[in-house]
């Protein structure tokens, strides 16, 4: 078992200092904040021994006091540093350990001790992440190596898991869902007590830095491991069924922080097998772990998977909300709706998901996927924090003290990029996804310039070359991105199944609702009130803006209306020009980006730098692909030369 | 292991003789041949005995003299039947079994015994089926449940074989290939010592109902199972490595005919790897088989499967010629060279293959697929007899004195469409392409009509409003079929990997070769003198005529040239008002045949009308995709709307 520790490599510091003293509680003295700490000195400060408060203070020692102040939220941290003492407090040990983790990351950004104040609280309680993780060790969209959660059916709980939870706690994270929302195989057990000694201990470890464990149970459970004939969650029978399903579950698993689940969705079983509403299965579940302090999280994602596509009026992107926004109220206070960012499914560029602020009633999460299924699969350079951060920021304009998608919501999850690989994400770079998606539901207001360049410290080192080529990368990736794949919020051009590489019409004649309605005239999907009426399901500012055609913003123009190839932008060009520029553009960069890379040889340690070289690679290849297969395709259906007259294939 | 007996199921003649009187030499009471009249006679006359020469002939006895007579071609025959009396000679035991199957056959149609006199020798030398099946037990393009040959990596020789053996013979296949072309797993080791008992029963038992076994050996081999470090077809140490392999090969297994191989094929190893040509890996192989009298069948499906899609000077359909043609007149006496009835791979429609008639030094089979890979998977009904008869009758115009495809080739090959299913080939319907071919190979001027109708007799009996409906759908299927597709010989439209079900540009960008260049001005490949050139590799009439847009047969326009949507065919219809008349009438078409096969209910048993009605319905979903996706995908390019104002839709 191989593999890195990522940003917190703790590297020596420029200091001579010979005893760090920790000075706490006794109590405090097996924390993982304590821990952390002495394992972070010892490595900061190799030469230094690390002693817990009883020695002398003296010049040739840096003191740290560590203390819980219950004036503090359970997650507030203080710290009081200087050049030779730090005061780090927290509202509990979860508190304690945000403060270290932050001190940590200070003192290793500036290379030694230095004096600042800091005191914060996380913007979202709820800091999520959810592994699609299988119980027999593949990962559904996983792009860097199997489970580390799982292997063969068995759950793993080793150093790898330690370094898991570090990892995320130092980030922020206080939730991870481990298995699959597609409940397969032996994940159906978990449930039952073949799984309760693993899961108490990855709970106890989960719980040591502040981070609730979370399953994925299988909707049907009452029938396939309970040996019921039903799963209706009106059925007395099946209510008995949870509430001792839970209460044995909960009890021998204190650290259990609920479910969550993917029901009436692409095949899997859920409530209107019966003839009821996810309210009622929602509820119904609630109620069994509310005994225990748990929440059912409830995914959002119910779509008809079988459309036909000679059917105009049905809109897949409606669904979501149609499907949901009646049901607003009648969910349980310990229900939360876990709504994915765009009404769609994660593509690179989507309107930000209508329920949000609309379901005034409810407890909703946000969803978003890092595991870059749709961009670019780890393989290419797609940094998504700012996409997120925007749509966190993105302002619903119901009628709200802060409408702001971030405040109408009670957390945040996102789809894990993990696995065994050495370097956890599959590409070095990738890594800066976890890292910042962690940073910035801690606080929303990060700044996103000095986020890429304390990942790219922490990870590549000092070498300010390497910090501004890897910031440079990773800010422009996602435009670039976009740019070379999919034009103007489009999405769906991708090749269907395993969603790689450019196939415009792949998904056009299939069942998904994924369509572009391309022709000879024009382009896009006319969810205006004229056309599917998608657009009205906005508060009425955006409803507004989405439905006209003059007013709805360019980059998601052909999500919200159809229009001829020679269509002017707001920016003034028209819209295949857009395409053409765009993905010659969006390829230039990418080689940019590559030569970028390549000129670190040699400044960063070989490894990283062969997996990252050998994604790039991959990146211009595909990015080629993309950038010519779109432009011909465009070019066959609209016959419009580029005005530039670069080469576009027959 | 449950099966049926397909056109074997002998069934209860019209006659009440009590006395079955088989008279031959006594060598011949342990062939196939009396065994398989004997098996006959029992089915088809119940009460009666069967007894050999010794009883009393008299008005309540049936005669049948069998006989071997060296004056005729070892698989020749002669029958002169009467009312009371038959005798049947063969020019060895093979031709006798041939004589045997025809009488039987004659008898069963006519449903009591007749007088006929009948003198048969087959058309074609080698009449053969190739299966690809796998050790594993799966079958590559297999649409009929697994194989019967192998399972779990074993060789199964079980009275399952020993109906297909006769099924075979009964209709003159005197070779079968038995795994797949392409090698894989234990497949590899067919040619070591691992699978000599059980090819030695396989071979004696195919040997018995003159049929010769074939396998497909790894033209790796010497790596993959000999431990050499090289499968050089000029190293010294790998020519001896085939010497001895074959050697205890052929020693052991008498019945072997050789090999067949798919070399530098899609990945598959071959002589291009040493810089060597397929004339010195084939006569490498062909000088190691020589002396036990083995052949050596080398695939001309040789091309460039990793094309740049922007290249248009690159043109797959040109590969097997260039690849070739050159090498004429350098294999072997024992090499024969396998080609594909087409330039591309078994598409509904195709031109004939140039290399037939053109190579004038070397001996060639021509390849077919009865397996149903790019016809609609043995779910759509697709009967290829008329077309396999079409183009062995082609005249190729090349200079010789009878210029047909049928007298280029010292053979004929098809992959096999059968599998472990009940009824053989997945469909009962398709056991008539397995059937006819047989027959059309044996006599080249079989009557289609007359195919149709017997082979419908034979399986489904005598009730003529089935064998009206059967025949009528088997001979409309094939047009049906290509109508519905793809038009005019362009090829391609299915979705990529499985090929079942339209996806029109599925293949357009990709790595394979196999494009059809639509845009909103035209469509098809240029592959005329000014374009790829393809059309001069045949015989100057065909060439002038394949490379005239003029005079070019409309099948096969979008295969040779790139026109105007609004370009009139040689009928007088523009080719787009034609795609759209063929989808309409094509599916049409296929809703007849369902409609014909819905008014058999009642008179084919439960279990065939289900196994075929179940097919119905998938083919008209399936034929409505491809109805509507092919028109509404040329619709949106030529923005043409249908003259008979049919749904299109957008």
């Amino acid at each position: 078992m191989v593999f890195s520790k990522l940003w917190l490599n703790y590297k020596k510091l420029d200091d001579t200092r010979k005893r760090i003293l920790i000075s706490c509680e006794h109590s405090l003295k097996e924390s993982a904040a304590f821990e952390e700490l002495q394992t972070a000195m010892k490595a900061m400060l190799p030469e230094a021994i690390v002693l817990w408060k009883s020695e002398v203070f003296d010049d040739d020692s840096y003191l740290i006091v560590l203390g819980i102040h219950p004036e503090l939220d359970r997650e507030e941290y203080t710290i009081a540093a200087s050049l030779n003492i730090t005061e780090i407090c927290g509202g509990s040990e979860a508190g304690l350990l945000y403060g270290v983790f932050e001190f940590l990351k200070r003192t290793a950004l500036a290379g030694g001790f230095i004096g600042f104040n800091a005191q914060a609280k996380p913007s979202q309680p709820l800091r999520m992440l959810d592994h699609w993780d299988n119980a027999d060790g593949s990962i559904e969209r996983g792009y860097s190596g199997k489970s580390f959660f799982f292997k063969d059916g068995e759950l793993l709980v080793n150093e790898r898991t330690v370094m898991y939870a570090r990892l995320m706690a130092s980030v922020g994270i206080n939730g991870v869902v481990i298995n699959n929302v597609n409940v397969r195989g032996s994940a159906k057990r978990l449930l039952t007590k073949d799984y309760a000694d693993s899961l108490e201990e990855l709970g106890e470890l989960f719980g040591r830095y502040g981070i609730k464990l979370f399953i994925c149970p299988d909707f049907a459970a009452p029938i396939s491991v309970g040996g019921l004939d039903s799963a209706d969650p009106l059925d007395e029978r099946v209510i008995n069924w949870w509430k001792e399903c839970c209460a044995s579950l909960f009890s021998r698993i204190p650290n259990l922080g609920g479910f969550l689940v993917k029901a009436d969705s692409e095949g899997q079983p859920g409530p209107f097998a019966y003839g009821r509403d996810h309210a009622d299965g929602a509820n119904m579940l609630a109620r069994a772990v509310a005994p225990f302090g748990g929440l059912v999280i409830w995914r959002c994602f119910v779509y008809n998977c079988a459309q036909d596509w000679r059917d105009l009026k049905t809109d897949r992107a409606r669904s979501g909300y149609d499907n949901f926004m009646p049901l607003d109220g009648r969910f349980d206070d310990n229900v939360i709706l876990q709504v994915k960012n765009g009404p769609m499914d994660f593509q690179v560029r989507e309107p930000v998901h209508p329920l949000f602020g609309a379901m005034k009633h409810t407890k909703l999460m946000a969803e978003f996927q890092l595991a870059q299924e749709y961009t670019g699969q780890q393989k290419h350079v797609c940094w998504l924090v700012p996409m997120i951060k925007d749509i966190l920021g993105f302002h619903t304009k119901h009628d709200m003290q802060d409408d702001r998608v971030s405040r109408t919501v009670c957390g945040v999850a996102a789809v894990a990029n993990t696995g065994d690989d050495f370097c956890w994400t599959g590409s070095e770079l990738a890594a800066a996804n976890l890292y910042g998606y962690g940073r910035l539901l801690f606080n929303e207001d990060t700044d996103l310039d000095e986020l890429a360049e304390e990942w790219a410290q922490l990870t590549f080192g000092d070498d300010e070359q390497v910090i501004s080529a890897v910031s440079e990368i990773l800010k422009g990736s996602h435009k670039a991105y976009e740019d070379y794949t999919v034009p103007l919020g489009l999405g769906w051009m991708c090749k269907p199944n395993h969603h790689y590489g450019p196939d415009p019409w792949g998904y056009e004649f299939d069942r998904w609702g994924t369509y572009n309605r391309a022709d000879r005239n024009g382009i896009g999907v006319d969810r205006s009130p004229a056309g599917t009426g998608y657009s009205a399901q906005y508060a009425p500012e955006w409803a507004e803006v989405y439905g006209d055609i003059d007013r709805c913003p360019d980059d998601l123009l052909l999500f919200f209306h159809r229009v001829p190839y020679t269509h002017k932008l707001r920016g003034g060009k028209t819209v295949i020009q857009h395409i053409y520029d765009a993905h010659f553009e969006g390829y230039e960069q990418a080689e940019h980006f590559a030569a970028l890379w390549a000129s670190l040889k040699g400044r960063v340690d070989e490894r990283t730098f062969k997996n990252v070289s050998e994604r790039f690679e991959e990146q211009l290849n595909c990015a080629k692909e993309w950038r010519d297969i779109i432009n011909t395709f465009f070019h066959r259906l609209s016959g419009i030369d580029d005005k530039q007259g670069r080469k576009i294939y027959n």
